[in-house]
């Protein structure tokens, strides 16, 4: 596909209509957003475009799609799998829209557990906004001081509390969006049921932007948490740590909010890298895992007797308890610190897959044994939401080596591998980050065809001229595809 | 769109394929699908096809969709919309493909906590299934002897625990359908998340068969209910009753399951039409609301502290506490006995219509007085699932009339009526049901241009022919529309 150039005719309608504010052709504006969250990626757009209401995101649309120019919709730029950088087909031709302005909390109502955010909303700031009301958005992620509502509904994001809140799908009351020819899809009423046809939100939910352009959605909200109890649990095995879960989700119920896994090896990286960072066990354990659990002021007490008896049964080895808010949070800095941790340390090939939860620990062990057989030295680095069947598998260069030639050289056949492990085992090579630019080539490579024939099929009907975000999630045409 | 009926060979081919239990063309076989279940539709098909595996499913797709021959699903045959009557474009030409025959349920796994059963799984044999192995799947419905899983997921159903658990859209894990080319998409996989661009089974969730032939599903399941505690409380007004859930969710959080309003009349309607029914409370109030919460041991406590706390703030009236399983399921009766009272009383013209659940108490004032003034002497009821903001809005004769001769003259104006209300109030007009036959033509007249717009580009993306269940949902070909 043949992306034109926006004319100087079509920008000076966009500025007319959009105010100094909403259009920019300065390198100096653009720059900061032309390079991907993991810096892997750099880009060009014609201009920076940033609608401040419905109706001029609408005209935005509109007016690209008469010119046939192609759209690339970004958010907080938080992607991390370059889903927001225009990069690819029409780059140096599209507009970069940017939704930042769209940033309005236009309603909460505790009463109905709903919130209408836009789409630039920051997810810190709807965190904040809505415990006003004595509510929460159960929803959460390491780049919420960034990532904005109509990102996190584009790729349907994760995060800790999936396990009991599902991912940002199971949140989405109502969507409002533009679609591919300027129409608008009018649908921010909270109906907890309706049965009129297709769904369409559901599309656009996880689309990467190549549907159409969310502008903004209502949310679900829960009750402000009242008491939260959290603990880090050491452990012999992976099985084990699986055993725990279903433990405590029998005691416990939909309590249990969160349950990460951390290998020793990845405490150990944080204890090495990230200062103000201790131990929380007297011994150091093959496995550890941070449970989150959340309800009345019992539930602290629950929660240890649950997890003295796993101890008594052997299930868990070892266990510490937050006694505060302060030590709850330095233990939730272990698990957060990981990334960063791992990052100090060297590069790593990493990936975001999924199995059947039961099947995570078995993954886990088989994948690693045989990456390491593949790729002989690499040290593989499984962590993350074990209650979700997603963990973060990393595989880090081989010790002693040069890492950035190492990364330049295996890591995207040693991605192409464990994508592949996880798909034989019924699983996804991206449970939460998405396709964006960089998995493309692995996605397009793995899909079943019968299914890609019916995402090109919603593609073409919907934006027949392919102007939304193009080179992200779906394949190129061929002329356009890297060999 | 003209449909070819199946040839001679065509049929032979399935006959050979399917085998003798698997085609009847017999009209004593035929008859009983042939009629919808509120029985006010009767139509015609070509042949009874009954695949019992995937493979023979697909066989049966593909055949036809060579020929283009459409296609009726049928599940077990309980829409309340005539969604599985091969009535319409087609009728006497379509083959009726009922799913009955896939009725194994393939596993059941309680760590996992999900079921991979067939499409043709009647739903009271699922929930036996799954309790078991101490688990639940936590939905049910009036028809639940009689409704399929393929039924439930096409239709995205509803019932009396969506206040918790959502609708039929909430507990799919993991989708195996055959595209109307006869492919197969391969999902059945329970993966938590999965962000391999747009998810395809979301669009086969309440599509009514219009895109493809649901084969089998993943589904969600919960811990056995350990304790359920269920009152009956009398109310003074509708907003009360509002109140009243929102306190109740303030201190019982998720474990309120269900909560079921019912109006007097509609209390005094069973009281007068089924045999062994009583009274709950010594005194008529004006509303009615049947809670259950489902919890450990201590819920009964806590709901009987929570509504003598509403009963003292005069939230609520009066209440009455089920002490075993005998008075849960005779207050439970009260509420499931009501369609069947209404029935037996008169006819009605019948909605499923939803708003917020905040706006429902004003619209359900707003709408009676409404149609009271429209349609003089006749009597609303709205009774149902409040907490998820779906009342079943229905219109009575005027008392006295000849109930059957009001329908036949009035009854297609009163739903015109109250479906253009219940969408003005940003509502919508099918909360539960689904479209299926009987609201096609209040759909496509109520439904946002640009919203059509999308769904008939998906519809003619994914079923270019348009073989799968013609004449249900979308808009017919101009010149099949009734005048």
């Amino acid at each position: 596909m043949a992306y034109p150039a926006p004319s100087a005719r079509c920008l000076a309608d966009l500025a007319e209509r959009l105010g100094p504010a909403g259009l920019t052709t300065d390198p100096a504006d653009l720059a900061p957003w032309l390079t991907d969250w993991r810096r892997r990626l750099t880009g060009a757009a014609a201009a920076l475009v940033s609608p401040a209401t419905l109706e001029e995101a609408a005209f935005v649309v509109a007016r690209a799609a008469a010119d046939g120019i192609a759209i690339v919709p970004q958010g907080g730029n938080s992607s991390m799998v370059g889903g927001a950088t225009p990069a690819g087909p029409a780059e140096g031709r599209a507009l970069l829209v940017s939704m930042r302005r769209m940033r309005a909390i236009r309603s909460v109502s505790a009463g109905d557990n709903a919130v209408v955010a836009e789409a630039g909303v920051v997810l810190a700031d709807l965190h904040a906004a809505v415990a006003g009301a004595g509510r929460r958005f159960p929803l959460s992620l390491a780049a919420k001081g960034n990532a904005t509502v109509g990102g996190l509904i584009s790729t349907n994001a994760g995060g800790t509390q999936v396990l009991r809140f599902g991912p940002m799908r199971s949140l989405v009351l109502g969507l409002e969006a533009v679609w591919p020819d300027g129409s608008v899809l009018h649908g921010l009423a909270p109906l907890r049921k309706d049965n009129r046809g297709y769904d369409l939100k559901q599309l656009l939910i996880g689309a990467e932007g190549t549907l159409g352009l969310v502008t903004a959605a209502t949310l679900r909200l829960v009750p402000a948490i009242e008491s939260r109890a959290v603990a880090w649990i050491g452990l012999r095995s992976a099985h084990d740590a699986l055993t725990l879960l279903r433990g405590l989700e029998d005691r416990l119920g939909e309590a249990v909010e969160s349950f990460e896994l951390v290998p020793a090896e990845g405490l150990a990286l944080v204890l090495r890298h990230i200062p103000d960072t201790r131990a929380p066990l007297g011994e150091a354990w093959p496995w550890n895992v941070l449970v989150e659990a959340v309800g009345d002021g019992a539930v602290a007490d629950r929660l240890q007797v649950a997890l003295i008896d796993a101890i008594a049964r052997g299930t868990a080895g070892d266990a510490a308890f937050a006694s505060s808010e302060a030590q709850a949070d330095a233990l939730w800095k272990l698990r957060e610190s990981l990334s960063e941790a791992e990052a100090r340390d060297g590069m790593a090939a990493k990936h975001d897959v999924a199995v059947p939860v039961a099947a995570m620990p078995d993954f886990m062990a088989s994948a690693s044994q045989a990456v390491v057989e593949r790729f002989p030295g690499t040290r593989p680095i499984a962590f993350g939401h074990l209650g979700d069947g997603n963990v973060h598998f990393n595989v880090r260069a081989p010790a002693g080596s040069d890492d950035r030639a190492w990364f330049a050289a295996q890591a995207s056949a040693v991605s192409s591998f464990v994508h592949g492990l996880a798909t034989e085992a019924g699983g996804t090579m991206s449970a939460e980050h998405g396709i964006g630019r960089f998995k493309r080539g692995d996605f397009v490579a793995l899909t079943d065809p019968a299914r890609m024939r019916a995402m090109l099929a919603i593609k073409a009907a919907l934006d027949p001229a392919g102007i939304m975000n193009p080179g992200a999630l779906l394949p190129l045409a061929e002329k356009d595809e890297p060999q």
